[in-house]
């Protein structure tokens, strides 16, 4: 019997089997060190898969709980002196769990983690973080990765609210990856290219060249649809590496998981042979230099057995041929039990008893049966009587006992001796993590590349271009998401033209005509371009952005009790002191929070500001009609507007988005179509008349 | 062996049991009947209870969609020829299981029905349901009660989508009862309590006698803490009579329901006897005249065990001394059993043998047991063998098996007899079934009305005072709802004060500072009034309200994917269209959904519309600041506003609502508190200036 003592702390970050870890998603832990000058440091694991991130973060506290909550951690590792208002945003905000752990000095043999990261502030907070994985695991941790350093300026940022608005990742209602873009986007086979994916999705790239590989890839393989079919197919035999990896490292892994490592290393030449045949360079660079671990392939393929059990020490895990103790003890089961099989005949015929038999309860062991019927035939001494049942008799002879006896110990022995052969070999596989992580890594990548290619085949999406002028130009958009909620076909597309004349749109329209729509489907084109993914539209000429920024009116904020004009100021503070020229506004129906002159003269002066002092692509939807006006005063405004019409006396909205103001008298046509009273639609009309030649004469006379 | 023919149809709408079945919550059916003149006859019966209803619409078909809708229906019989667009109303809005039933002649039997029914309209509807009812029954209906004529005119009539905008009987998100004003109001103790209560909530009345006649003995009980608790007391132990009564007429019922009717009905007389004896005359007119059924309590009392199976057919459910030859069975059956017992003893004497037992199983039925190893002991043809086990014999005697036949034809008869009497009982209770009917009733109102005192009590609820005058003067009135999910004692109570000079209030602020908590507040508070609870106010004199229209822009109506500002029209042009001078109307930022100008054009015109022409009570909430200037123009409008302050650099809301205009830089101001930057904020005030001196202009100017 093996005993094997199990002394470890499972927390909610370092949780490595079960419910709670999610197959296509990661589960980071994350560690912040806070400092004097406002600068802050992170690091995150994946304790799952090895990975190892960190980075500093010079902004404000509001920056650094963008990027921990990029991650979506469970929990946070700090020490004790850190910052009390980021273990309040932790835990009121993120819901974490907060451990604290102070001693940061790492075992020798854990030191490597750190050898490419030379800032102390990074080298402290990696440090914490993996003291504390040392110091709960308390069992081998080799699978963790040399800590990665990156810096925030590499993606695009975008912070939480407007993920959520985005649904980047989840829904707004009901939370699910359903119906998000990220539940669009996901055509990967394995669970490693789901959690890319959603990495990817998370933080879009801002460099180029990497942007370029990514496309470059998906248009090889749009273009071909055999090597695509193929590797989908190969793929999906393709078990999850990364954790197997982490499991091999914990000592945690079985035989049956070795079969599945090896599967998955079979599938590996197939994969990479095409890969590498490709007669696209960016496709063949995707395979170059990496690993393939056939010796691990070929090692794993003459050691375990085709379907060995779940657990270790039972045997029935080596190949015969493996090891020639081993065989050797199986030699000696299978002669015993042969002999034993041969017995039966044999007693039979010796003693004439046709229902003789010979079995085996876990009681007695092997012996020999004979019904009371047939009692009379057996020769007085020729067996050992040993049970007496109702209908039968039970012996043994001294000769059975001797083989059982054998049988016995071969088996205990072979157990014993797989068990120990085992351990040795998965200390073995240890020698092949750093490989197996990078093939792990590139099967990833392979992954979501495919799903990328297979998405935008089936709804045909273009290739985005990135342009170098900071102008956007769409044909034919489409929102990805609520396109395939509809009919196919009736979606309206449509385009975006903005340039150094063209800054800031102005969206009029009635609701519900597909503003907010036309709004969301700039942003996700643009994160979706910057993922390396084709985008749905005829043609795309885009910027590449540095952060998007939305402020779209959310019916739950009312849920919340917080007041809704407040949270929309402060939204829209956040975008204004915040964009770049180089970044994306969205904002929906500013100052519809409060009073109708004072949240237009606000969404007026906030216009006014984005366009002279921030310079940030805009896009401005609202009800302040008298803000069309603007376009004659800002020179990098324009007045867009979503058209409606009447069909047999119902209003049927166009979603097709046009060139030049909404028409102000919308309203009270849908009024006189519900049929309100003519006296009440006359009269709105007369008042509606004088407030018109109000503004014109307040526009006339220069007062605005 | 008893057989029961079951030949019945189960339809949503005849449900009796099972999960379908809610408890608290009756189970309607309805019928519908159009007729070329364009009136409607309606009838609605319950089941479950026996209750039936039937009254005309002579409106259009939405009113008779709302009164279908008000029974909560499952299902709908109508005649094959009845009024297409109606069919697709149910089907499609109200998602109706849609029945046929053309023939609508009744047995003789059921006639008794109709026999307060005059009216050709009325009792062709009514008798169309219970043709249904009988067609697919096929068992007895005796418990539908006389059909009773209503008209709505008795009822404060409250569209669906006001009932939902208010949440009376459910939430909008969630749809659970809890939340809303029934889920706050209900503490019933009984299932006929609940549903009463249900009921009341759906239909407010407008008869001052019946309200007056509610109040009076909700005040009495409010008075009477000692009365109130022991009738909570005593009605948990009050079972569902009317469910129960159902069951007589069905022919379900069980004995055990029988025991749970005795049970009632022995807690009767101490909650009749405390109210008869009250000196509140309105206490005591709550049980005038109501039969107490005590001759079917002693009836049953005599007649059925105190815990009977759930089986009538298998025996032990009537009591001894109940029928002579049951009592023989009994006897015979008692007798052989005790022979039997005392056989044991007696044959271990005779034998010696002292583990000799006799004993019973199915196959073999009685017998005497011995051990092998008393064998020997057993003089020899004392008994007869019957089954030889591995350790024992089995034998049986003449006289033991003569018993054991007595014994078995005594249960079997026994069993056959309770059966018979058992059913002629459930016969005999037949003819207390209006009574039950009754009395069923009593307890409801009762458990109702304690349940309006006791939350009265508890909450310092008022009792509220109908106005000849119709004027409104609410004195500290709170959100009964609202008030519950916030802390004691933080609720900020607000006075409403309309009349004849005060029918419009136009209130105006930011948003989440209780515009809409202050508007839902009024409603509620009347409603509560007129189905005779005490109000949450210190003070609340109110006019009855013959209809209440609510339009509160809901965020589910995005999700439904229609127009909301033409939903938003046809919400309010039905209360400009439907209301009284003795109507309640609540429209919360009518125009928000389209133009600045458009929508203020119109929330003015239609606020003149119902100043000049509907003379509705109004409260009209706006951020079209501007409209505040029509105080001067308009008599009876006056404008109201919900105040903020700053504190500590945030914005808090006093939730208070004061006389006058909001000041409308309000919006300005958060703006500041949420940092933006001061050249936003300083340009914000100058255009806001600008376009307030417009407005001055205009005003002085006359144009508006």
């Amino acid at each position: 019997v093996v005993k094997r003592e199990v002394v470890q702390l499972v927390t909610p970050g370092t949780v490595m089997q079960g419910r709670a870890v999610q197959e296509k998603e990661n589960n980071y832990m994350v560690s912040v060190d806070t400092f004097d000058d406002d600068t802050y440091s992170l690091a995150a694991c994946d304790l799952t898969t090895g990975e190892c991130k960190t980075t500093m973060v010079a902004e404000d506290l509001e920056a650094v709980i963008q990027e921990i909550a990029s991650f979506s951690p469970r929990e946070i590792v700090v020490s004790s002196e850190v910052d009390e208002e980021l273990i309040e945003w932790c835990e009121r905000r993120l819901q974490l769990t907060v451990s604290v752990q102070d001693e940061t000095e790492l075992p020798a043999e854990m030191s490597y983690v750190l050898s490419d990261i030379e800032q102390t502030k990074l080298r402290q907070v990696t440090a914490r973080l993996i003291a504390y994985f040392v110091r709960t695991q308390k069992r081998s941790l080799d699978h963790i990765q040399k800590a990665q350093y990156y810096t925030t300026k590499q993606f695009m940022s975008i912070d939480p609210d407007s993920k959520r608005n985005l649904e980047l990742t989840e829904t707004i209602r009901g939370k699910s990856k359903r119906g998000s873009l990220l539940g669009l986007l996901d055509k990967t086979v394995t669970a490693m290219g789901g959690r890319a994916l959603k990495q990817w999705v998370e933080r879009p790239l801002m460099d180029e060249e990497a942007l370029s590989f990514r496309l470059n890839v998906v248009e090889a393989l749009l273009d071909d649809f055999f090597v695509r079919q193929s590797l989908q197919e190969d793929l999906k035999h393709v078990y999850d590496v990364e954790r197997l990896t982490g499991k091999v490292a914990f000592g945690s892994v079985n035989a049956r998981e070795f079969v599945q490592l090896r599967q998955t290393l079979a599938k590996v030449p197939p994969i990479f042979e095409q890969l590498n045949s490709h007669h696209s360079p960016a496709i063949r660079k995707l395979v170059e230099g990496i690993d393939m671990c056939q010796s691990l392939r070929h090692r794993l393929d003459e050691s375990i057995l085709d379907d060995p059990p779940v657990s270790i020490t039972e045997g029935n895990l080596l190949k015969d041929g493996y090891h020639e103790q081993l065989d050797q003890y199986r030699d000696a089961m299978r002669n015993g039990k042969a002999w034993i099989a041969s017995l039966e005949q044999q007693e039979r015929e010796a003693t004439g008893i046709k229902s003789l038999k010979v079995g085996f309860n876990k009681v007695f062991g092997y012996y020999i049966e004979v019904t009371k019927a047939n009692l009379n035939q057996l020769p007085e001494g020729r067996y050992e009587r040993k049970q007496t049942l109702t209908n039968a008799e039970r012996y043994i002879t001294p000769e059975l006992k001797e083989k059982e006896q054998l049988i016995f110990e071969a088996e205990e022995k072979s157990g014993q001796l797989e068990y120990e052969l085992f351990l040795q070999l998965r200390e073995e596989v240890k020698q092949y993590m750093k490989s197996l992580q990078q093939l792990a890594q590139t099967l990833a990548t392979i992954d979501v590349l495919q799903s990328f290619a297979k998405l935008s085949d089936e709804n045909r999406y273009v290739r985005p271009q990135f342009s170098q002028n900071r102008d956007v130009k769409i044909t034919a958009g489409r929102h990805p998401v609520v396109e395939q909620s509809i009919d196919i076909g009736s979606y309206v597309a449509n385009d975006v033209f903005m340039n150094e004349k063209r800054d800031m749109l102005l969206i009029t329209g009635p609701n519900m005509a597909g503003k907010s729509t036309y709004m969301r489907q700039l942003a996700l084109i643009s994160v979706m371009a910057q993922i390396g993914c084709f985008v749905p539209a005829d043609e795309a000429h885009l910027p590449k952005f540095d952060q998007i920024f939305t402020r779209i009116g959310a019916a739950d904020d009312v849920a919340h009790g917080q007041s809704t004009f407040m949270v929309e100021m402060v939204e829209t503070n956040r975008a204004v002191s915040k964009a770049t020229e180089q970044s994306l506004i969205l904002l929906d129906e500013i100052g519809r929070g409060t009073s109708t002159y004072d949240g237009m003269a606000l969404a007026q002066a906030i216009v006014e500001h984005i366009h002279h002092d921030v310079g940030a692509k805009t896009l401005f939807s609202t009800h302040y009609h008298e803000l069309t006006t603007l376009e004659t005063e800002l020179a990098r405004l324009k007045n867009v507007h979503v058209s409606a019409t009447e069909e047999d006396g119902k209003v049927v909205f166009l979603h097709r988005v046009i060139e030049g103001a909404a028409d102000r008298s919308y309203g009270v046509y849908v009024a006189e179509l519900a049929d309100l009273p003519k006296n009440v639609i006359e009269r709105a009309k007369t008042i509606l008349s004088t407030l018109e030649s109000q503004t014109q004469d307040a526009d006339q006379s220069g007062q605005v």
